[in-house]
């Protein structure tokens, strides 16, 4: 197990720490953070929600007496302490006196990879790695090097940021608050003149974003988007369209807003009318479901932030699918989170997700035997000619599902399934199912190779010997035996 | 049908075109535009995935040979014409003297509604109202009346673009650009200097946003955003927190950056790179398609843009329940189209999806006999115990389904139903699900009320005269009789 010298509680130090240890790190921390219960409770809640795999076993948290106990033996250390140099400086002389090779990511956004360096042992062994709020969700870290961080301390960074799930963006060149919080910074200050002019209120502002470019950026970056909008001519034309914009006097330029307390008590007011009674946990909820919504959406299209999800489950899939059950018994195969939008209006998950779960069961199980996804590429597949639903219980938000499969029959063409879905030993729905070897592109039926009856046939002949599951043969409307 | 008089063909007039054309208004237009096949064709292949209904029966396209013939006799002006301010005068004349009181909504980016109104016959009949790329997806239109705009038309503003799905934002105060270009501009120029600069790529640039900052916008803006950052404090913690960073030299304030040919060509270079060999056309269907999946994630949320969405529906959906079937048929109650996502690795509708259909038909037979969302919230519902599904065919990207309900066998209890989905006159599926009436609290079937079974028994009884479905009774690997 990897160890990961966590150094700072606050909502970024809690948030890496919830990143590291639902992916199986171990954390040593030397404070109890305040925030980190609530963070983690916060990530269990939803970072689970972005894998169609069951995650590693959780890392183990431990607080640390001091730096030097949480830096030793470390193969990571991320530093998030409060934004002060000095400060900064003292825990990298402790961490380095403590663990001298050991790589050290910044969560800083104020400061340059080269002024943390200063008066370092080991100035090779530091770069900001920045992430962005909430740690848990949002896949960015900038990572800074400067000309003396190490090529193999800026490689180590990317192999721990992508083994987190998150995607790492190499800043070519040391600037300060690095790409994100540039932008980000330019349209924090034309907002708060907005709103000291009284031309917006926060709540205006918000919408401005959320309604229309924020839509657009969730998915394609500032460029890309102004790439279609040129057509045809491209950026190019783009620019010859929209450049000269850039001399009207459409934003506020060269003034900073005095930050004056009238100006802190409009923003604090406006901002509390639009949270309307709203506490910061249940926002915090609220936005976790809605990230969750979103990147599900993008993994579903394997775009943007669904690409980064999507390789992060490639990269962990055939270490979960080695992990082969006995064979001699129905073989659990999906392990699932019930999402938000799982939920319907009784409740309880809709009842198309009990056959999603299902799916993603016999799915595992095709791939069990063979049938993956380079082999319905080749042109043959197995298709679903009927299932039985029967519902014995429901499932809520948030509990773990598992799905089993039971091979009732298999023959050539034909594979008649038995799936559980399950809440710990509670069955929660039972589906019969009963699939045929296709040709996909005749579109009809057609034996199976030796490749997958190899497999199939062992399984189905270990299988003979369970007994028949209730509910099996079923009509609907059948009074129980 | 309302009329709607849409001067100006390019990407926006064409998308407003998309839009009101499939929210059932007719628009004549004074040009045969460039781009409507083209964005029509997208919006076609889009927005309807965006409604739970049956969007209304597309309104006619006519091009009109004149500026006063578009204008004659429309219920509102729509002008998209190029940022060229004495064009825009030309055509104000011309409409208002074709139809003095049409409210006229401009689509400018670069004129204030005073400039607009400057000299005109009625300038109490003028406002901005300013949409987004792409205009039949994205909800946002800034609605910008100057002093001079008469109420009544900023309220008729308000109800036509809300009738057509989408979210006015009344902007308090005249300014130029408003408020969404003021920002996006200051992104625009900082991420034009990081590209002259040479610190990031157009890529760069583009990842920090989509991987970051643009997931939490889709979803809430800066300020809701920036509020839970500030933890428990809230809005004065987070700017005494952060507010001084203002102060330090992070964005390129004073200057605006030289677009000379060297960097034109940088971007340009840099952004064919990042579209690695994809067409615009290519791009606007990704983007289409990735911003579908987002607004439906935010629609099962409730959230943001996906309130909108959902008002918009309730705003159609009594008008839609009122066009009830002929009762001694099949009741043809869902209209569906095949979304990006429902697609599996066999390239046809995702087995779970059928299931969903069915429920959405079902939904909807429920709301007909009165079991509607208040019921369920007064604690009675309709529980799926069972479902068969029998395969017919493959639904494929993009098509229209529709989801009909016929009656087996109805009692005070259980309700027994044979849904059809089906494309054209062709089934997909079959599907024959009993459901119970439950006491949701008690967890217990209990008989249904009179309300319910005074509109179920008519139906049940016109039903029973049907033929007996194919299918119905069927055992999963049954051999077909």
């Amino acid at each position: 197990v990897a160890k990961a010298g966590l150094i700072g509680g606050g909502v970024i130090g809690a948030g890496w720490a919830a990143r590291f240890l639902l992916n199986g790190w171990d954390d040593p921390d030397p404070e109890a953070p305040r925030k980190l219960a609530e963070v983690l409770e916060n990530a269990r809640a939803s970072l689970p929600a972005l894998s169609d795999l069951p995650l590693p076993a959780e890392g183990r948290l431990r607080f640390a007496a001091s730096i030097a106990e949480a830096a030793a033996g470390a193969d990571w250390v991320q530093e998030s302490v409060p934004e002060r140099l000095e400060l900064k400086h003292r825990v990298i002389a402790e961490v380095q006196a403590a663990n001298p090779l050991v790589p050290i990511g910044s969560s800083t956004s104020g400061f340059r990879p080269s002024q943390l360096q200063e008066g370092a042992a080991e100035p090779s062994r530091i770069l900001v790695a920045h992430p962005f709020n909430p740690v848990y969700l949002l896949p960015l870290v900038e990572l800074v090097p400067s000309p003396a961080t190490a090529q193999q301390v800026l490689d180590a960074a990317r192999l721990t940021v992508e083994g987190l799930g998150m995607h790492p963006l190499h800043v070519r060149k040391e600037i300060d608050a690095f790409i994100a919080d540039r932008l980000l910074e330019t349209v924090w200050r034309e907002a708060l003149w907005l709103v000291k002019d009284g031309v917006a209120s926060t709540e205006d502002i918000d919408e401005a974003i959320r309604m229309g470019f924020g839509l657009r950026w969730a998915q394609m970056g500032l460029f890309e988007t102004y790439r279609i909008a040129g057509g045809e001519g491209g950026m190019a034309h783009f620019i010859a369209q929209f450049g000269p914009c850039l001399h009207w006097p459409w934003s506020r330029l060269t003034d900073v807003p005095e930050l004056d307390e009238t100006l802190v008590e409009t923003i604090a007011a406006q901002s509390d009318a639009q949270a309307a009674g709203r506490s910061i946990r249940e926002l915090e909820r609220i936005r976790d479901g809605n990230l969750v919504g979103i990147l599900r959406a993008l993994k579903d299209r394997d775009w943007g932030a669904g690409t980064v999800l999507n390789a992060h489950d490639d990269r962990r899939r055939q270490a979960v699918l080695d992990t082969v059950p006995d064979p001699a018994e129905a073989l659990v195969l999906a392990h699932l989170r019930v999402l938000p939008s799982w939920i319907d209006y009784n409740g309880h998950m809709t009842e198309s997700r009990y056959l999603f779960a299902a799916s993603e069961t016999t799915d595992a199980f095709l791939r069990l035997i063979g049938a993956d996804l380079a082999y319905v590429a080749g042109g043959h597949s197995y298709y679903t000619a009927e299932t039985h639903i029967l519902h014995r219980g429901e499932a809520r938000l948030g509990e773990a599902l598992t799905g089993s499969v039971q091979i009732l029959m298999a023959d050539e063409k034909r594979l008649h399934l038995f799936v559980r879905i399950e809440r710990g030993p509670e069955p929660v729905a039972t589906l019969e199912q009963m699939l045929l070897h296709v040709d996909t592109k005749a579109g009809r039926t057609v034996p199976a190779p030796p490749a997958i009856l190899d497999r199939l046939m062992p399984l189905a002949a270990a299988h003979a010997n369970l007994p028949r599951p209730e509910g099996a043969g079923r009509r609907v409307g059948e009074r129980p035996a």
